[in-house]
């Protein structure tokens, strides 16, 4: 068993331990079967892997890791309501099996349960880590009104859509991260340099959503393919094709994300994905993402750390830079 | 210059220094109209007055006291979403003036805002006053869960409603109190019966809330008049109608509180009004209200600590239970 599986397993026996049993019972059901839904449990992964890298006891770094796992599931939770997306790994969202009212409060819940969890650790400990924390909460939310902010816009800049995602996807890995190294007593220099690794693999991380979503199988990603160009979602793929493109392809493409054209989305997203296709974007896209790639393993090579452990941060980012779901 | 008209001051500017301009500007905007609209302060004002009453520093409350009424405004501008309430301190909610994504994302930030608030006092107070926060935070979910869950629930005992409102309203009052207490380092005994203060005063705020969304003027209260009676809302004084009523006049409640009886709001606050008259209800929940009072104020009397400051207290319970908004 790798380190990684082994942490993995940790994460969730703790969570399978949570029993989110609580009254009243339409509050937690909700919580409940968010949490138990599986997912891939990257960002508290992260800050073991952190944690572990700088030499620090793991065992500190347990319940806060849940935390920054259950705040992500929370801004999922709320993040359905508003996209109104009926499914989550290939199940139906709360909003959806439940109510959206019900939804907006487990998720509140969630929330004040993430930050009840990073308390159960060294107490000397708890100022740092709720600052990054914290931090990291209020630029999620900023990343998300963004997103919605883009959809009613009309001129986004790949400047504006790559602030967006760092701020929105980036930041909470890079936090993540962070948490696991303050708790190990990382160097101050070396709690930079894991937060910039954190934050260049969030962007590589989101740009392979982006691209998983036009181009990967609905059963290996759990979502509705397609659903970004349905939703009209000004992503990277769809900015930098407009970059790319001719005037008569530009133009194309921009009556293709039209509400008003008629087509249904299964005809809309063929469209969409053939004018991709002769852009040339995919291309384009998966060398954005190389970059960002290559920029977090420059900064893993600065930090202060055992080669092999090094090696674990670096199997794993391969790993996301090579996943299909 | 009284000490509570000297610390509502200091509250108040305190508010007014914090700018909320952030970006984007459709996240912050809501939460600096949410902010700056005014309310009672109440809770904020809590924390200081138990620093004080415990001579502990009021300075290193100051910003933990903020994150009380950050958290607290949070709660409103997500109720409000599920309630569908139209008006919020005589103003429209936010999820009226904009739309409810945004009162579900700005909400989420103000409460992501409230937790960094706490973080500005002294390291060593942090642990305990984030125990005493996030375990109120999970309670007022519960409650507010409760609360809906009453609406569609045909049975609801006097005893479910104020384990509902102990939840929903008490607990935060309490919550107030103790992180003033603890900041203060007040002795655990004393920690717990502010607490237990806070709680008694909570269920009477509560109760005079019920009674004022009926005999309350709009202007003074800032809601909607008989918006409670509107709604169908369970409310002690609706309870307490239903158990002190004869068959004929609860039967007759019943009705009244039925959608389909093709009733007016108007017509059906008014026939409310006299049933709740003729059952002579309301003095049956004042005098619950005044239990609750007096149960407030034995605890306070059980409190080690200066006689003067105590009376600070006790005026501002006082305050509290005479109140007409």
């Amino acid at each position: 068993m790798t380190k990684i599986e082994q942490f993995q397993q940790v994460i969730n026996d703790l969570i399978h331990r949570q029993k989110f049993d609580g009254n009243p019972r339409a509050l937690y059901e909700p919580i409940s079967y968010t949490l138990n839904q599986g997912g891939k449990r990257l960002r508290p992964l992260l800050t073991l892997l952190a944690c572990d890298l700088f030499d620090g006891d793991t065992e500190k770094a347990l319940y806060p890791a849940l935390a920054v796992e259950v705040f992500h599931n929370f801004t999922l939770v709320h993040d359905d309501i508003m996209d109104k997306a009926p499914l989550r790994r290939g199940k139906e969202t709360v909003y959806k099996k439940w109510n959206s009212d019900i939804a907006i409060l487990s998720g509140d819940t969630m929330f004040a349960m993430a930050y009840q969890y990073t308390l159960q650790t060294d107490a000397a400990l708890i100022p740092d880590i709720l600052q990054v924390f914290s931090k990291a909460a209020i630029e999620v939310c900023e990343g998300q009104q963004l997103d919605m902010d883009f959809e009613t816009e009309t001129e986004v800049s790949l400047a504006d859509y790559l602030n967006m995602i760092r701020l929105k996807t980036a930041v909470l890995l890079g936090a993540s991260l962070e948490i696991g190294a303050v708790i190990a007593g990382a160097a101050k220099k070396d709690v930079k340099a894991i937060y910039d690794f954190g934050m260049a693999l969030g962007m590589a991380f989101q740009l392979k959503d982006d691209l998983l979503d036009v181009y990967g199988k609905q059963e290996d990603f759990g979502k509705m393919s397609g659903g970004d160009i349905a939703a009209n979602k000004k992503t990277y793929l769809f900015l930098k094709a407009l970059e790319m493109a001719n005037t008569e392809d530009r133009e194309k493409l921009l009556a293709l994300y039209d509400n008003n054209n008629g087509l249904a989305d299964e005809q809309k997203i063929a469209h969409v994905k053939l004018l991709f296709e002769k852009i040339q974007v995919k291309a384009a896209v998966e060398l954005a993402m190389e970059n960002y790639y290559n920029e977090a393993r420059r900064q893993l090579k600065h930090i202060h750390a055992k080669a092999e452990k090094k090696e674990e941060l670096e199997a794993f980012a391969s790993f996301l830079y090579k996943r299909n779901y």
